[in-house]
C-alpha cells in the first residue's frame, strides 16, 4: 500500500515536473497566457474572486467602526487601477501590451469603468464616517483623468489623492509605504488598505491589508 | 525507506502544487510570463535553438540536393515573421501586444532585422539552385513593405511571394495548406518548410518540416 502510494506520488510528481517546471527551452506561449487571464475574466471568476475580497474589506470597515474609539480618525487606503477603476477596455485593446504614451493617452481621458464591488467599499466607509485615501502609482500629471474618472464612478468624496510625484527614484511600494506612514503620523488609524498589487500592501502601516486579484502586470 | 520516500515524494509534490500547479484562481500574471520570454531571449536560448534548427535544416537541404534527380525541381518554403523576419524590436515596443493598426505601420516601413541562421538556410537553398517560396500570413496589403524587408535583409531573390488573399475565410494554417499543395502540383517537391507557428507546418505537402521556436504569439 506504502509503495502503490509512492509509485503513485512518483508518477504524480513527474507529471508535474513535465507539465509546469521551467522549461530547459522554450517559455510559456503569451498567446496562452493572455487566454488564461482572458478566459479568468470572462468566467465571472475575477469578479467572484473580487467581490470575496471586498465583501471582507466592507465587514471589516463595518466591525472596526463599530469599536471605533471616541475622536479616534479612522482611514481607508484605496490603490485605484485594477483596484477601484477597471483599466481592462483599453489593456484588452492593447492586447495586454503596456504603452506609456497609449496608456497615458487612455487615463487622462477617464473612462475606466467602476470595479463596483470595491466602490461597495468605498461608500461603506464614507458612510460610516471613515475618511478616504486614493493612494495611487499614478503620476501628478494623471491628477485631472483621475479625478474626472473617480468622479465618473461616484468616487469623488475622497480626504486626499496621492499620486506619484516627478522625479522620484522611490518604487511605487516604497512611495506607498511612505505615505501610508505619513498618514498615520497625521493621526488616522488605517483601518484598512486594498489593492491589486503586492506594492499596494507590503510595507505595513494599516491594520488590515485587501489583496484583490491581479492577473494582469506587476507594478513593483 | 520506502515509507520515507513516499513522504519525500508527498513533500515534493506540495511545494510543485503549490508553486506550479494551475490555481484554481488567479492565472499567471502576464508581466510574469512576458519577463520569462524575454529572459528566454535575452540569455541567448531562444537564438541557439533558432540556430539548432537553421543547421538541421541547411544539412537536410544540402543532402537532399545531393541526391536530387535530373529534372526535379526542388524549393523550399520558408515563413516570414519569426521565422526570417524578426518583429522584435516591435513587440517590444508593444510590451508584446498585438495592435493591428501598429503593426501594419511597422510592417509597412519594412525594417524587421534578419533571423540570420535562417537566412542562411535561403542562401543555402538558392546557393544549390533550390527555388525559395515565401509564404505568409501577412496580407496582400502588406506586400511593399514585405518586399522592401526581404531586399533589406538580402532575402530578394525568391520564386514567389505569397501573401493572404484579401476577404478570405480560410485560417493561415488553411491558406498555407492549400498553397504548399498548388506548389506541389504545379511540379516542385518542397523540400523542406520553415516557420515558427505550427500551421506553417501541419498539413502536409512538404517532404520535411523545421519547427522553430515560437514563444510570441500563436497564430491558427
Amino acid at each position: 500500500m506504502i509503495r502503490r502510494l509512492s509509485l503513485t506520488l512518483a508518477g504524480a510528481l513527474a507529471v508535474f515536473l513535465a507539465g509546469c517546471a521551467t522549461p530547459t527551452t522554450e517559455p510559456l506561449n503569451l498567446t496562452t497566457a493572455k487566454k488564461a487571464v482572458v478566459g479568468y475574466v470572462e468566467s465571472g471568476q475575477y469578479e467572484r474572486q473580487v467581490q470575496a475580497v471586498a465583501t471582507e474589506a466592507v465587514r471589516t470597515v463595518e466591525a472596526r467602526v463599530a469599536r471605533r474609539r471616541a475622536g479616534e480618525k479612522l482611514a481607508v487606503v484605496f490603490d485605484i487601477d485594477e483596484t477601484i477603476i477597471s483599466n481592462l477596455p483599453h489593456m484588452r485593446a492593447m492586447d495586454f501590451g503596456y504603452v506609456p504614451k497609449l496608456w497615458d493617452a487612455w487615463v487622462d481621458r477617464g473612462e475606466g469603468p467602476a470595479i463596483a464591488p470595491v466602490v461597495e467599499v468605498y461608500r461603506t466607509a464614507r458612510r460610516l464616517g471613515v475618511e478616504v485615501f486614493f493612494l495611487t502609482g499614478r503620476h501628478e500629471s494623471d491628477r485631472p483623468g483621475t479625478l474626472k474618472n473617480l468622479a465618473a464612478i461616484g468616487c469623488g468624496d475622497f480626504r486626499e489623492l496621492i499620486l506619484k510625484p516627478p522625479g522620484t527614484s522611490q518604487t511605487t511600494g516604497e512611495f506607498k509605504t511612505a505615505t501610508r506612514r505619513r498618514i498615520m503620523e497625521s493621526g488616522y488609524a488605517i483601518i484598512a488598505n486594498i489593492g491589486d498589487q503586492v506594492s499596494d500592501l507590503e510595507g505595513g502601516f494599516a491594520e488590515r491589508t485587501f489583496k484583490l486579484p491581479g492577473p494582469f502586470y506587476i507594478v513593483q
